[in-house]
């Protein structure tokens, strides 16, 4: 009989965290799509909270769960920190979205495509790690998959700091400069939320596999 | 004879959350006398820079007492970010009040007022929620009041989305924008810790009550 | 015989501390070197990232260790917050010398060297205290360096708070305020994680002591 058919609870705090990572990669769709055209920005900013109520409800579930749970499969602190690191990623691609309607943002920069298409490729890889997680038979390819994520956000760090130098070279708008300052900034604050998330997996591989 | 009676040390931390609680309130009392009513915002960014040492001083005497005791009433870990997240909260009230004064802001925004008036009510219902912690005789109420501290911080956000999407539409000034744009933000994030800090309260119910 | 000769394995955490204090200093030196004469920054910059990418490589050396180790000379939490918070203060150093290539600040305003030279003070006393940790012999001594950090940290502060509400009297061009607003608030923020660290260090010299 496998070990999990007696501890179906515990199996539980995967399946949180496998819904929480796809909630992010259903954001970093939307975000993407949003990006490449905002005409129907403030409907996309609307689907796109609920995305994110949505991460906050399995959010709060895991936590529930955890402090009724005595045995459990990872360490608690593990647990509460990579549910948050999941729900920070998600809470940073809202906030993305909220600005390109709070801001008017009617046309999107070519610069802010390129993150957002770096950021749904984290988020996915996000997902494939988080899905790993539950069986540990591979730790390698898990290990292999944080690589690619730490990867994909120092690519993303290198487009920042190119856009950002564009930004204040090509516009002498300082109030266009403010919010395209803060979105490419959100932005980033996504994608090292997914080196975040990165970096717990890991330490969760290299301590359990 | 009660529980209490034997450990008249751990009980301290309990009267430190509530006196750090009671320093919340006062600055986001004195914030909102700073918002409605400017014309005295330095004298005033003094008082509240007294406010905010007093609260350092709690939170450092929370840990250095932290360090001498043995036997804790809660988790270690659950006393240094429940002091920790009560310091963020006056932190950032400190933190728009100085801005008051650093940028001049003479006239407030009704925005501003607005945001607050509702902070105010959540370091109320902080304040309520770290003094309920002590019994636990009704761990419901204290539940609820968690819940209205999240439902506070949700207005909040829906008054700061439209405070900023007024301040860009109707200003046309842009080191106007980023004075107000900061202050606003900084409300919001003295919010968020009131969010912080009822979602750590809630952990420690479920695990104690 | 000593209690080290047993454990050379658990020494190298200190070892890994004070490499990444180094760091610290390097970083904080080179970046006052640009805040003097900014004339080479973009060299400069790239020299920082290489400061920078050798303290990560020194945080992921921690934590493969950590996970490697069974018995350590602090708490697991105490080990990872303290190469973290190393990492956060070299981050933010590199974050603003990153800013003035980005931003193209060929001036460096005289407010921004005086922050530049209390944050290396301040790296400089981080990295004595993490010296001092490795023996505790004299925690005295340690706790006195630690209310240094605090001293300059506030100093810091003040120096900010000058500078900023300077900026914005003297410049009537927004996006020369939004520029060196980054840069500041980032000097600030370097110097708060080195305040940061001094708490962790006060708290493990309280503990173990």
């Amino acid at each position: 009989m496998p070990f999990g058919t007696f501890l179906p609870k515990e199996y539980s705090f995967f399946d949180f965290f496998e819904q929480h990572a796809s909630t992010c990669v259903a954001g970093a769709q939307l975000l993407l799509h949003m990006l490449r055209d905002a005409r129907a920005a403030a409907e996309q900013a609307q689907a796109m909270k609920e995305i994110e109520h949505a991460g906050d409800k399995i959010t709060h579930h895991t936590m529930e769960t955890l402090h009724k749970t005595f045995i459990t499969p990872l360490d608690r602190e593990e647990i509460r920190q990579l549910i948050s690191g999941l729900d920070d990623i998600l809470d940073f691609i809202d906030a993305t979205s909220q600005r390109i309607v709070m801001y008017d943002l009617c046309e999107v920069t070519p610069d802010a495509q390129e993150l957002g298409a770096v950021l749904l490729q984290a988020t996915e890889q996000v997902q494939e790690a988080v899905r790993s997680l539950r069986q540990l038979k591979y730790p390698m390819d898990v290990l292999k998959m944080c690589v690619e994520i730490n990867r994909l956000e120092n690519e993303g760090d290198a487009i920042l700091r190119k856009s950002m130098a564009r930004l204040f070279k090509e516009s002498t708008d300082p109030i266009y400069i403010i919010k395209w300052k803060e979105v490419y900034e959100f932005l980033e604050e996504a994608l090292d939320s997914c080196e975040d998330v990165a970096n717990m997996i890991e330490g969760i591989v290299l301590e359990h596999a």
